[in-house]
């Protein structure tokens, strides 16, 4: 995981090089389409949500999730003519989402998948296949293909007409190299941390994606009873789950919007008398946190690129100091069949 | 708490007598729609994600959840014609879904809000408003305007033409007072969840929103670190958090497609060594699970709004056995602000 970790930067390169110019292919599929259903499962779910928000807060088109199961246990027929299909799935793999996908298609939708392996059965069930080159993932936690996810994801908004700048997402591979030569120094998080049995992980936006995530990091690998949460959601009843054994992970980019809701959230966490961990951000929410990871320098619409990755770090190096294997979680296989 | 579990068959009579005959305004709403966008947050998301379930499972339009930061925190325009909003809050006055609702009527969409308050900021911002008559709530745990929020919602449905039986819909609160006149002996369960710090909720199809809504209770009134994740979404990583000191409590509906899924997951989880409690099910569901409560006997499409009853009779007990005021969470106030 750790090895995987450190390969994000060229995985993303090369994913973004390969992509970009193909964001035209985007344009012509969603021709005729008003907006865009996302169908995912696990950590193709949390990219999912990125592209949801991506696409709804930048592209100004509605952009929601998929309920598989209408597809693959109720069989429900109707009309999706004017939606854009977005499947994501590591391993091409997951008959699900394969399933589902050809749902899709036959409703009317138009189809594209984002998957990591050339020629897997998803790949060949959409109408244009965009890969993520993040090469072999070997750890069961993914990584490198979450983050080159959100890239492809990118690309898509791109080519649906979102007003982002290309040049912007050419650049996060250096800003997420930059930070993976200097690592934050995760042990006294770590340290603190492994004691506890429970944690909130929260952020608003765009970057509810990256704490879902993180939360998932955390469950996989640390066994932790980690709860992924929107910062609206949290305030809607689980606030009352964060006491002095259970703290808060707050993510949040280094402005934008959504940024004084994190840190607001962050200061009421720390009153109440419990603990808040900061990742990304400013020095306001540093300020407020009883202590942050700094994380890549990101355009807010990027930002949850670069806050996994000290998540990552983080969920690695908890895993380790627990004495487990963050690499072969129990329970779980690299190809999930849910179908 | 207690007292207004036990109003629920009461108060889902009186919604469901005055909004059954109005489902003719939902249909008239919904006449050039092709969809639903649900908009709502904490209890009534929950509510929200049978809605979207229903609708789609057995009305056949596609129904998804609005993300409301997309409104109130980007600002973002979009074309929501063919779009029928509806929007859900117990007290009507949560100002980011009365401007998530308003917002969605500046885009194209029709309206329609579900709230238990008349005159409220949210009933007098949509076109249609159908009331829930669940009384005053006093208890912070929502109970009662949970499921005549489900019982108006099954309305919506009906209105939009599903291949429902508004009689089975009728002869719901019978079922659920026989199970709260004998109700289910939840002592043994509760002994054995005392200890513990962690617990997953699962529940697949429809009967996922019945787990969200009963992880949020678990949350609320005992602090306990519930995650409430569907049944595919578990298989994909958060498995791994299953053992021996974090058992998983599974919802199902006593038949239908999603039963032998259940019962399956509940069987994984046994036999590796942790607590499966079955809530609802069938005798196979009891054979597979450590302990089952029984559920009110309601045809699949209705299931939640019995299967969240012994959930709320669990949560209210174990709360009480942890020495916690169910009625009064701390962090927590009836109307929540995060516009």
């Amino acid at each position: 995981m750790r090895a995987e970790i450190a390969e994000q930067p060229a995985a993303l390169r090369a994913t973004i090089e390969d992509l970009l110019p193909r964001a035209g292919e985007a344009t012509a599929l969603a021709r005729d389409t008003g907006q865009v259903l996302l169908i995912a499962r696990g950590t193709s779910d949390n990219a999912a949500v990125y592209g949801s928000y991506l696409i709804q807060a930048y592209g100004g088109r509605l952009a929601t999730l998929a309920a598989p199961s209408v597809a693959t246990v109720y069989r429900s027929q109707m009309d999706l003519s004017g939606v854009l299909a977005v499947a994501l799935s590591q391993s091409g793999r997951t008959e699900e989402i394969v399933e589902t996908l050809a749902w899709a298609a036959d409703c009317g939708a138009r189809t594209l998948a984002i998957t990591n392996e050339a020629g897997s059965p998803l790949a060949e069930a959409a109408e244009v296949a965009y890969l993520t080159h993040a090469g072999t993932e070997r750890a069961v936690p993914a990584t490198k293909t979450f983050t080159t996810q959100l890239a492809a994801l990118a690309v898509v908004a791109i080519g649906l007409g979102a007003n982002l700048d290309p040049g912007e997402l050419r650049r996060a591979p250096d800003e997420i190299e930059a930070t993976l030569a200097a690592p934050p120094d995760t042990g006294p998080v770590v340290s603190e941390l492994a004691p506890d049995s429970g944690v909130v992980v929260s952020g608003r936006g765009l970057a509810y994606a990256a704490a879902l995530e993180l939360a998932l990091k955390l469950k996989e690998t640390c066994y932790l009873h980690a709860m992924g949460l929107s910062y609206a959601d949290l305030l809607h009843g689980p606030i009352a789950v964060i006491d002095a054994q259970t703290p808060a992970i707050l993510l949040a980019p280094s402005s934008g919007p959504t940024l004084d809701g994190t840190v607001a959230l962050a200061r009421r966490v720390t009153e109440a008398g419990a603990r808040a961990y900061g990742i990304g951000g400013n020095e306001r929410l540093a300020a407020a946190c009883t202590a942050t990871l700094p994380a890549p320098q990101l355009p807010e619409w990027l930002a949850p690129m670069g806050l996994i990755v000290p998540g990552q770090l983080l969920a690695e190096a908890l895993a380790s100091r627990l004495g487990l294997d963050p690499d072969h979680p129990r329970g779980l296989s690299k190809v999930t069949q849910t179908a």
